[in-house]
């Protein structure tokens, strides 16, 4: 199973999309090259070492036995070699280990790792939000043990939140974390869906969990957060006792089955409080946007990886003569009209959820540094990525099954796993209903929809550079204006509502979501199309520059065009729905 | 797993939607109370014999061992209850032990078993196929001696097309038929992915093959048909030699993995000419016609059973509180707008669907009673449910694991099987795109479109019947207008088009196949309002009638909407696949 890390096609986007000239590509010094050479260098690792383990990890999955959680052979190795090569450190400060590299650069990073393989990804992907959380609400002491170590790859991180009565529903978790003498709590309870809960990739394991302490109110507002090491930590930073958090099953699942899903048994294991008491949701939110965030990547990552093996197995399979009569013997399928258009909306669904997800890592960077409206932004982008992107990743490796006819269905032809991977990514890390909710409530609602406008005003002057452009550029900025209007009409219909009717208003989150992320997709490709266009009139690459423009053109035609439903749904579907919900 | 047949859902679906209230529900003496009942006992059977296996069928699957092919030891007895039952004989001729059902009967009782359980319903589909084949083009003689025993269910159908080298494109079939002095031919080559092409359910599987005569000329129309029997069948009816036709691997695949996908070698193997030779691809147009319907009818076979598992689940699974604020307590998820909407989603489509399959069999049963006009209809209507049915079941099927949350990615939850195995639904019988070029190529272009107008005319009956109701129905004709207006002006744009550039036409031949589809379940949605809404007045079942026409009304403002990208794909779109084509 191949794979080539599509660097200049990245590069361009780090190089392009950042939210505004003054923010520059990369900041702290870092110059392009850098991030361009890394990134070249993590792909040889992704292509070499980590994509062939993709199918043998899926076949041989992770298995318990006999008490143990036992990864494939082949993942301790690429492991290993993993976090030797530093690759875990590349968004981190430098300060604690890390490169420093800039989140746009990171995302890209998350992208190459988990296009050569999801379940592989999805560790160093927890380690990144454990490492998040830890520097923004972990004491110094707790820095100091930990970070480090979890920067190197030399320990992983969790996300301890699901119980079984307590899924989207975290107010129901009842996880106890009793105060023990010495400062400590003994945390005690069963988490589930714990992903890379337990494993033998690396030392330690530094589980994030949400427990509630005896005096804390019901309800969210009573959870705090405590960090359960596997092995408690010496004060030399030596590996003490075996912590009392016991693994006492893995799931069998649909997809991603190399990486282990565990059920955690906690009976009185020791924690320390992170953070300030019952504020543990709050705490856990910062982990969960850099989770969420990085998940909506991985929906761009699966999204390329089916995109390379459509497109190749196109070119080799030879079937049926073309439809214009051009040639009386059969041809290449990727010669026929429909295999055309399946390649094509593979490929600009996942350059959109690219340039969107790169566009967001500028947004959240600018947030770091402080600027109260990149905060306002990258909050109401985020879960645009992490839905958006995975839902449509979806539609894309459906596609990839189908470009491959029957082959596809063949599970050693190997696209068939992405399509199983990818379908927990509309789910896990807050389904989309969840981020849906999220985007319309918390960030369209609660500012009277300040942030939304903002977001279609920077669509607006996208729109009007193109219109300075030639006619193709026209056509798409005219389908941006259609579609930015559209927003704008269920943006208000949307205000009015949840203020008379708010089961209304929540029936078109999930529409809404699709709509806006659609959007900002496009939005960001008709940025990339205004950037290839300087770049071609300078004679500059192209063969590249012409198929980013034809790529932005498609997207606006093709898929830009389902707003209107979506926008139909929310301003005018509101009735039938409500009407056939009391029929349900 | 349970499933319960939604005998009330099809049977006013058999009642209400047939060509014409001339055409009547059901003929040739059948009253509708025997369908009823003939359709409640099959449901009790799938109930309680068949949907069970499902689960058990998926985790065994079909094995290769020892050069045999072993399927779930359950699955035997179960096929054995079925053909003792008779079910296999529901819609053939009472001339060879049929009960002669109308084909919609046929189609709720395809549906029936398939979603209890699709694996195993792909054996008796099969084999109502090459019946009906030999039914059409098999000798006298022919059709004595195998026909009777196929219909008892005693012994099993296959279709033998696919090669290597040829799938789609079936003008590439190299398998050989050399005749022999008595009139017999020698069949030699390899057939690949022939579902249920060896196996020990029944006692004898009668292949039907295309071959080559030494004679024959390349391409499509030097293809000949021949009956291979696994045992030949001496003159007094009793079994004789096994025949030179070897199962030599089972396949892997995603879904549908109890239903054994066989690569066959035929060395020598005795086959009998069906029909003349070099017109074999005619004769398997016969069979395949009724297969590709019959696929259709498992998109929404599929569909049902992911209905009904999502429901349940929502109905029982407790997770936060109503976003209304109506009470305090966390309630169960069908509270909540998203999940109601993902709930209403699910049931539109797959009623949608089922309302289109079943209109159609009663135009296929006009058909050959000998009118022409519903035989061009009937064929304008078969890729429709082919493709759009099995197209829609992914999306239903994938909701379906969406209103699980994380439980869906479980496989013992069960519902994880149901989106892989719909996923092979728009793959085999013809891919969306072959229906696609067949429904664009074949049933509009060749005709100029004659039956496309008369179609629209149709909907636009139903338009002005719905225009005399309340303001529901008025809203729903708005609706199917605006739509068969965007039809209308697809299909201009299509036969101007074709003329010049078949790339460009047949570029737009999926999105036209979805947005007939799309119409063409609306229009079908819309004459059961009609009907629902007669039999609400009198005051007939008002709870069922209330929720079929809300699930019409929800279908055309939440699904039809769809059709709009769809027609701007076609009219607008064109030239930016066309140019991104070019940068592939």
């Amino acid at each position: 199973m191949t794979y080539q890390a599509p660097i200049r096609e990245i590069m361009f986007n780090i190089e392009h999309l950042p939210p505004s000239p003054e923010a520059g590509a990369v900041g702290g010094g870092i110059e392009l090259e850098d991030v361009g050479a890394a990134l070249e260098a993590l792909g040889r690792f992704c292509s070499d070492i980590v994509a062939p383990l993709s199918r043998v990890g899926d076949e041989t999955g992770a298995r318990f036995e006999g008490g143990e959680t036992v990864l494939p052979e082949a993942y301790t190795q690429a492991y290993a070699q993993f976090a030797e090569m530093g690759w875990q450190s590349l968004p981190h400060p430098e300060e604690f280990g890390g490169m420093g590299l800039p989140r746009a650069a990171a995302a890209a990073a998350t992208e190459i790792l988990n296009a050569s393989d999801l379940s592989f990804g999805l560790c160093p992907l927890l380690t990144d939000g454990a490492v998040e959380a830890l520097l923004l609400t972990g004491s110094d002491a707790q820095k100091q043990t930990y970070l480090e170590r979890m920067i190197s790859g030399q320990w992983s991180g969790t996300m301890n939140l699901t119980e079984p009565q307590a899924g989207s529903d975290l107010g129901r978790v009842r996880c106890k974390a009793e105060p023990a003498a010495d400062g400590t709590y003994a945390v005690s309870g069963t988490k589930i869906f714990i992903t890379y809960g337990e494993h033998g990739l690396t030392e330690n394991i530094i589980h994030l969990v949400l427990a509630r302490t005896p005096s804390a109110p019901a309800g969210p507002k009573g959870l705090s957060l405590f960090i359960v090491p596997k092995f408690l930590v010496e004060e030399d930073g030596s590996l003490g006792r075996r912590n009392a958090v016991t693994c006492v099953s893995l799931e069998h699942k649909l997809g991603v089955r190399a990486s282990p899903t565990a059920v955690l048994e906690y009976d009185g294991a020791t924690g320390f409080l992170v953070g300030e008491e019952n504020r543990g949701l709050e705490n856990m939110f910062v982990m969960m946007r850099a989770a969420r965030f990085a998940v909506g990547v991985q929906g761009v990552a699966v999204s390329e990886r089916a995109c390379q093996h459509a497109l190749q197995y196109a070119q080799e399979r030879v079937q049926s003569r073309p439809v214009d009569g051009s040639t009386k013997d059969a041809a290449p399928i990727i010669r026929h009209p429909d295999v055309q258009r399946m390649l094509l909306r593979m490929r600009a669904l996942t350059e959109g959820g690219r340039a969107l997800a790169i566009a967001t890592a500028g947004w959240l960077d600018l947030a770091k540094q402080g600027d109260a409206e990149a905060e306002d932004m990258a909050e109401f982008l985020v879960p645009l990525v992490k839905a958006f992107c995975t839902e449509r990743s979806l539609e894309v490796t459906s596609l990839g099954v189908q470009v491959h006819g029957g082959m596809g269905f063949i599970e050693e032809t190997g696209v068939a796993q992405f399509y199983r991977d990818a379908r927990i990514l509309p789910i896990y890390e807050g389904t989309t209903a969840i981020q849906a909710n999220d985007l319309l409530g918390r960030k369209v609602l609660r500012d009277g929809g300040a942030t939304a406008r903002r977001f279609a005003g920077m669509v607006q002057e996208t729109e009007q550079a193109l219109q300075g452009g030639n006619a193709q550029a026209q056509a798409v900025a005219k389908r941006l204006g259609e579609t930015r209007q559209m927003f704008e009409s269920s943006l208000k219909w949307l205000l009015n509502t949840a203020g008379k009717d708010l089961n209304a208003a929540f029936g078109g989150s999930v529409p809404f979501l699709m709509l806006t992320g659609n959007l900002a997709a496009a939005w960001q490709l008709g940025r990339s199309m205004l950037a290839a266009s300087a770049k071609l009139e300078q004679g500059e690459d192209t063969g590249f520059m012409t198929r980013k423009i034809a790529t932005a053109v498609f997207y606006a035609q093709h898929i830009l065009v389902e707003c209107g439903a979506e926008n139909l749904r929310i301003t005018e579907g509101s009735a039938s729905l409500g009407d056939a919900a009391l029929n349900l």
